[in-house]
């Protein structure tokens, strides 16, 4: 037998430390050793990459003080979630095909660690077109989209690398990154031009560390839906420096009637991409966690080694329930098309009720919205002295008007905030009328012609 | 506006070379640049991180020439998938909370990263007891128990740090770490004292850079249950070191009538323990994808620090599937007790009818399991002169006989297999027949007085 030490406490009160601790080895010998004692005390930490794991929504959420106004009900504004108020429920045909599938009694085992075959025929199918084809081993289904973001950043990047993300932008693709080790670089959207993409600040951001650029169409957190051409613009600068694009499409489709959402990959015919996308949205179902990696890769440039990098780490914890799995295939190919049509029209019609209330009054800026939930509006916050910034700004919203709206600081946008559009109707007509006299009350038109000695 | 520079192609066959590339400016000019220029062509690796994240079954199973006899049916051994057969359904009960979910119409949103509030609630009571009381805090929901596993191996290491893992032992627990550049030890178990573990190698192998002990009770691949006494004897190896354990109960409860399964937490009133579950195993419906972790911290080693960590990193990806989640109450409070009861008295009679087979054929050494799905077989190697080792042992055993066990080296343990004992009972009776008829085919007993002249 091994010699094995115990130590006791010889200070006489119990409390040890490195420097009073002596040792009875197994033969009863006392030494005492100043040097290589092992600290026999729980001194556990969380490691580095925990620490590492930001999540600046709730970082800033958590810092303010969010106590609403008692005379007035509150109103969140806030909730990147569709199903909160009860007036956007899924349909009943994707409740249907859940039920089919437990009673099925096939989706109870585990399915491979990309899906099921079926299910990832089917969503291949869904998405394929003549100019991008997909096929079943394109596709791997993941735990929601965050999963899918969290894979595909994880095979393209190595830590030390950059990837470029859009500012603003949705906060995920930093948290993750950053627990990653991973850099972020963000590029500059222009809501003077509905958002698009600076394409020589994006372009400048590239340097030999680029493992990737993130292109989140429509976007979280600004409703913006690009247009072919724009798009063409964007895969034209990833194509002459060589980068492949992770296109967060969880929004894809859900864009107003008089506009049309085009997926990336059909508009390329070398940048490889990797979409993800899922139920989340459009099916309106965010809590099921069911996404999707499409790979495109149409000049072969991921080549058969991001394919099965997606598929080892694809292994580590699994992916999607497979009740949902199941469900797929007909939620895909029997959700009538009306509810798709109706989810839309609402969006529209709230989008439009709030773009123009706010419209109107002075001090704010929103910037018109041409789909996903989302309405970002500039404050002019020089003319809302009492205001620091938009997280003071809409703090005191919450606690005089009981309004909560995210401020942008959580996209690192500064002096804008977040409107989510899915609220019913008269909240969101109430939602604005509070804005406004909130806005009337603290808005102080800070004079151009100033002399400087009113300031 | 930034001078842009692109490159073209000056040798003619229009493949370029980091020597002969000439750059043209946006002025026009020409200039030959051969050292500071990026080098334009699609060079996409996949991460390191992808690469180290290995699967040893896959690896293993993926090398076998796995062709069946076609005389004779495969019947596989290897899946450790209760539910492949259909003979092992889960209960009704079960189902029936899954479509109450989801006809509730409160379960499609977002839950919080870590679960549920009332779902967490729920398994904090179903496992609460009076040594190791569990409060909703204590819970945290994930995608499985895969992800229950990977984020407390997440939150508890560091990379160049290292866990001590079970040898034989599940192979889930050196990909997670090692993907994560986490060092991993195994540590014995004994076949002879029923796969107990070698405490005194377990106590030799902590180092300065132990981060955790990861103990499988029941286990897999073993199917051992272990007494009180002996994860007494554990935890205080653990708690002389200060080592906090990861324990992965996710076949806690299965345990064969005659055998009482005891979690590790109410043994210990030093010992910081996360306890990993799920419904994977005793519900019968590993698909679904519902872990859990337990946070049981008696004495708060762990502290604030630790349940911190996990709640960041839950909220990387989120967790399980919302209609799980609602589910939970009445699939843990409804489940008749026949069900839990029924099913491990057919695993029980199951195990019975292969160890007993088994035993009496030359050259195998079935060690009896307790409970989980497992049994593992010695094979004495050096009597089957024409293998090499279980893997050439189990892969002829396919080829001749069409039974497919996993051989124990995807467990870190050469010389053994694994068998499923979930399958119909005609089949395993089949199976263990077949399995006898080859032995009787290859077993060549060596002779121990052999003088070396016949060898």
């Amino acid at each position: 037998m091994e010699s094995k030490s115990y130590m006791v406490h010889m200070n006489g009160n119990g409390v040890h430390t490195q420097d009073d601790v002596h040792i009875i080895n197994m033969n009863g010998n006392v030494r005492s050793d100043k040097m290589k004692i092992r600290k026999k005390r729980w001194n556990i930490r969380a490691s580095e990459m925990s620490k590492n794991t930001l999540n600046p929504i709730r970082a800033i959420v958590d810092g303010m003080k969010i106590t609403p106004n008692p005379e007035k009900p509150m109103i969140a504004l806030s909730i990147g979630d569709p199903t909160v108020f009860g007036n956007l429920p899924t349909d009943d045909k994707v409740l249907q095909a859940m039920k089919d599938a437990i009673d099925s009694h096939k989706y109870n085992g585990y399915a491979p660690s990309v899906g099921y075959q079926k299910s990832r025929e089917v969503v291949a199918s869904f998405y394929s077109c003549p100019e991008a084809p997909l096929e079943a081993k394109d596709v791997i289904l993941t735990s929601g989209c965050s999963q899918a973001i969290e894979l595909a950043i994880n095979v393209l990047c190595n830590p030390g690398q950059n990837i470029l993300v859009p500012c603003p932008g949705f906060s995920l693709y930093k948290t993750l990154a950053v627990s990653l080790g991973i850099d972020v670089k963000h590029y500059n959207l222009l809501p003077e031009r509905s958002w698009e993409i600076d394409l020589r600040h994006l372009e400048r951001l590239i340097d030999e560390k680029t493992a990737c650029i993130i292109v989140n169409n429509p976007s979280n957190p600004c409703g913006s839906v690009y247009s072919k051409e724009h798009l063409q613009d964007v895969l034209a600068v990833a194509s002459r420096n060589c980068i492949p694009i992770l296109a967060d499409e969880i929004y894809g489709d859900m864009v107003f009637p008089e506009y049309t959402f085009h997926s990336m990959a059909p508009l390329s015919r070398d940048v490889p991409i990797l979409s993800c996308g899922g139920l989340a949205k459009r099916w309106l179902v965010p809590g099921w966690r069911m996404g999707w990696i499409l790979i495109q890769d149409r000049n072969q440039a991921f080549g058969p080694e991001i394919r099965e990098g997606l598929v080892r780490l694809s292994q580590r914890i699994l992916g999607a329930c497979t009740i949902v799995q199941g469900a797929l295939e007909s939620i895909l190919n029997n959700t009538p098309q009306e509810f798709y049509h109706d989810t839309v029209s609402f969006l529209k019609s709230n989008s439009e009720i709030c773009f123009s209330a706010l419209s109107s009054i002075p001090g704010l800026t929103p910037v018109r919205p041409s789909g996903a939930m989302y309405l970002m509006v500039g404050i002019e916050i020089e003319n809302f002295p009492e205001f620091e910034n938009d997280v003071e700004f809409t703090e005191r919203l919450v606690t005089e008007q009981s309004v909560f709206c995210l401020p942008a600081t959580a996209f690192e946008y500064p002096n804008y905030f977040r409107i989510v559009v899915t609220v019913p109707e008269d909240m969101m007509a109430e939602a604005c009328g509070r804005i406004r006299e909130f806005c009337q009350e603290h808005y102080k038109p800070h004079r151009q012609d100033t002399n400087g000695l009113d300031q």
